[in-house]
């Protein structure tokens, strides 16, 4: 029960009734504009500055006491390092409020007097047990379904995207990129900080109870020397979810981990845990690239609800056999030799598929192989009814190779998106997964037709590298969820 | 005397004072297309066709023979495969003919009898000792300096990038790509297919004696039965290239092999012996990516000609330590990860370097340590004096991660552009190497900025990974070609 009342705390954090920024001024006026444009009822939106007088129409209280609500269920704490506890202490005996967000850095990452100074905010949150913290340095929540957020630019759609981040300008750049590249939408994000209070754990638990969200994404940077149970807990956390998370790790590197110290002053682990971490809890390693994270996050989170039951049993590839159909014999090759130096395997036409496909082929050059050469007839009936004719029950994934297309309101084009359509259906009817290759440049035509398959919800990856990688990420957490379900049961 | 005569009569291939296209018809009408684009003299362009009278205000003549030139340079053959014999019977017997490109697919590739086409083509091309032919089953030509390009797309200017591809398409889509992506342009690309004739090797020797070449990109299939003694001489041709050859091999894997034989139908050959060209020869290994071949062309392209004395002696980079300049705590862990994983290093700053920079630097907050992180002044002058000081004789490879800007003519703007201009002159001067690392998502103004950067000759990569690893090739092919040189003096 008690754990059940703290996940459900939570929901005043992701969706405040009110909020007040502490010690506004012009440098953070970007949080303002975030709420507005998510749509925030600005009449609970409370600024406090002793300089301002108002910003954009919006009144600016000179002390926190003349605030008209008696509860605050979030405030954004901007004060220098120094005033850190001072103004914590003031705020905390005035009223009460449920969630601060410490935006404050040059703390713990930063020396040893802002290691102290996180000590006291920890010492003194413990004698205020109804008050959690997220921070300090970072810049911390977007939450559609509550209408906040630290960014004009982010989306105010609601997704099934969690993200937990250790910081905040790959936080940023993770719902900036993602958003823009592949129409990601997100649940929760949280960038979290030096975590003195509120820890990854917590909000992983969150997430898992979270209807909404369906995987989640962590960048990791180390445990606060404050908490140094966190690291079991963790563990603990990750092996119990239901979700798959998405976990990348700063400092997989000796040479990263001393980086790492003056970004959020969290401790190193030793590397052995993290073999351990990866083979026997729900986090996926994800190499230290966020176009890989945001790669994988993309066909997760396409795939998942897709697949899902009513009781959230989620179907996973059960091989990791492809069929790859193409416009071209080259590109056809380097794509043999991609998927199979990834582990991916292109099984060759045999028994009755062979004899389907022999029937029906209508062109005498080009072969019956996998890859499936089919050039020329993309726009054409027989496109899709050969295609259909090579996907037997050995395939999991098929991937199709395309070119830009001037997505004109022609009959060839018509042809031709229909047919993916109509393929794309049939693919996912026996759920297996379906993506669309289509190499990027900088192309007018070539970004409309690539935002029209996006749009109409398309996976569409500018490589096979990527497409392959991502989808034996999804298939290796299928193999290894399988198995915990059999442990469980 | 008989091989420098041998590549000065290929001049005649990529500069025709003429060209005959035979059995013109529409299908085949980009070739015009692309003469036109490329500013060929059409009154020494011919095309024959028995069906068409004209295309596009060109005449088209019945037969060979009516052609008013006595000899001709090039003639592009593009008949069903059942006429191939008889054709170049006719063709050989009428005029003299320099080059002829057989455009005609679905001989070796396809089946036994394609192949007994190909031995009766080489049979008789024996007998015609002045004549040399490319293909079958190829794209054939491009080659601005003689004003020829088999697509009205590819850029009229002339670079220093040769090609030598085993697949039409590929090598259409290495020039397309790379020149929207990287603004690469090209000496000369060859699409050269089932090689009857004009072998990869004999190509290479002619770029490697050619002026304008710097760097060479093979896609590499195979060897035709006819030529099994190429692989000898393409071997030995690669030891003593002058040049850097980025080796792309279809096939890498026994599955990719498979693909081949309905590609080109080319021979397949034994792994061991490409670890021992790899080593032993100029050609540089790239996996199967179009995409990384690319990438790796245009830091090649970029760099040989600024280094190269009057001798063509380059200077490589003597060592694989990087200094990364940033704007972001996250971003610079992710890279310290990636780079140290890919082998490069990330030296500390220390002894003079580290007294410089603590002497001069602004912020209190923020590291003095590699990479460096300089937040909110990339527009001031501090920018570059700070970047200057970090720089000393251990760095090799200066990274700067940046964000999209847009490219407006304020202070700001100007400022920080002019800062990077200014770096990569110092860094330049020094014989090291500047990238600007700029994570690409659909956005006009980040479009804008980075074609502004592109058109300045920045080197622009999209992912620190990309840059890392073509830095690696040219660290990796420096060392080899120092060795080289030693062992031949």
């Amino acid at each position: 029960m008690e754990k059940k009342n703290k996940l459900s705390a939570l929901e005043s954090l992701f969706k405040p009734k009110n909020i007040v920024i502490y010690n506004f001024n012009q440098k953070i006026s970007f949080f303002v504009e975030g709420f507005k444009r998510q749509g925030f009822d600005l009449e609970h939106l409370y600024l406090i500055s002793s300089r301002e007088d108002e910003y954009s129409d919006l009144k600016c209280y000179k002390t926190f006491d003349e605030i008209p609500a008696v509860t605050i269920d979030l405030l954004i704490l901007s004060v220098r390092r120094e005033l850190l506890i001072k103004s914590l202490e003031d705020i905390l005996s005035e009223k009460k409020v449920k969630f601060i967000h410490i935006f404050t850095a040059g703390t713990g990452e930063f020396d040893e007097l802002g290691r102290e100074i996180e000590y006291h905010i920890k010492e003194l949150l413990d004698n205020y047990k109804e008050t959690r913290a997220i921070g300090p340095n970072c810049m911390g929540l977007y939450s559609p379904r509550g209408k906040i957020a630290y960014y004009s630019s982010f989306p105010i759609e609601v997704g099934n995207i969690g993200l937990i981040f250790q910081s905040g300008d790959l936080h940023s750049k993770m719902i900036k990129f993602g958003s823009k590249r592949y129409g990601l939408r997100f649940s929760i994000g949280i960038s979290i900080g030096n975590c003195v209070d509120i820890q990854i754990s917590e909000l992983l638990e969150y997430f898992n109870h979270d209807n909404a969200t369906d995987i989640i994404c962590v960048y990791f940077e180390g445990i606060s020397p404050l908490y140094k149970k966190e690291g079991k807990i963790l563990f603990n956390v990750l092996k119990n979810m239901k979700k798959p998370v998405l976990f990348m790790r700063g400092g997989r590197t000796k040479r990263g981990q001393t980086a790492i110290l003056t970004h959020t002053g969290a401790l190193a682990t030793k590397s052995n845990i993290w073999s351990a971490l990866y083979e026997q809890t729900h986090a996926i390693e994800i190499p230290p690239s966020l176009e890989e994270l945001i790669e994988n996050a993309y066909l997760f989170s396409q795939y998942i609800p897709r697949v899902k039951d009513k009781f959230n049993n989620i179907i996973f590839p059960a091989n990791k056999r492809a069929l790859v159909i193409l416009w071209s014999g080259g590109f056809g090759i380097l794509a043999t030799d991609t998927l199979t130096e990834l582990g991916l395997e292109l099984p060759y036409f045999k028994g009755e598929t062979l004899k389907r496909l022999k029937k029906i082929h209508p062109i005498k050059i080009g072969s019956l192989s996998n890859p499936l050469d089919l050039p020329w007839i993309t726009h054409r009936k027989e496109f899709v009814e050969l295609s259909k004719a090579a996907i037997d029950e050995d395939i999991n994934l098929v991937i199709i190779e395309t070119d830009a297309w001037r997505a004109k309101d022609d009959d060839r084009f018509k042809g031709y998106y229909n047919n993916l359509l109509e393929l794309r259906a049939y693919v996912e009817s026996l759920n297996k997964i379906f993506i669309v290759v289509l190499h990027q440049y900088p192309s007018e035509s070539l970004a409309e037709f690539t935002n029209k398959l996006i749009e109409d919800k398309f996976i569409v990856y500018p490589t096979i590298e990527a497409a392959a990688k991502s989808f034996l990420k999804l298939y290796e957490y299928g193999k290894k969820a399988i198995w915990f379900n059999k442990e469980s049961n």
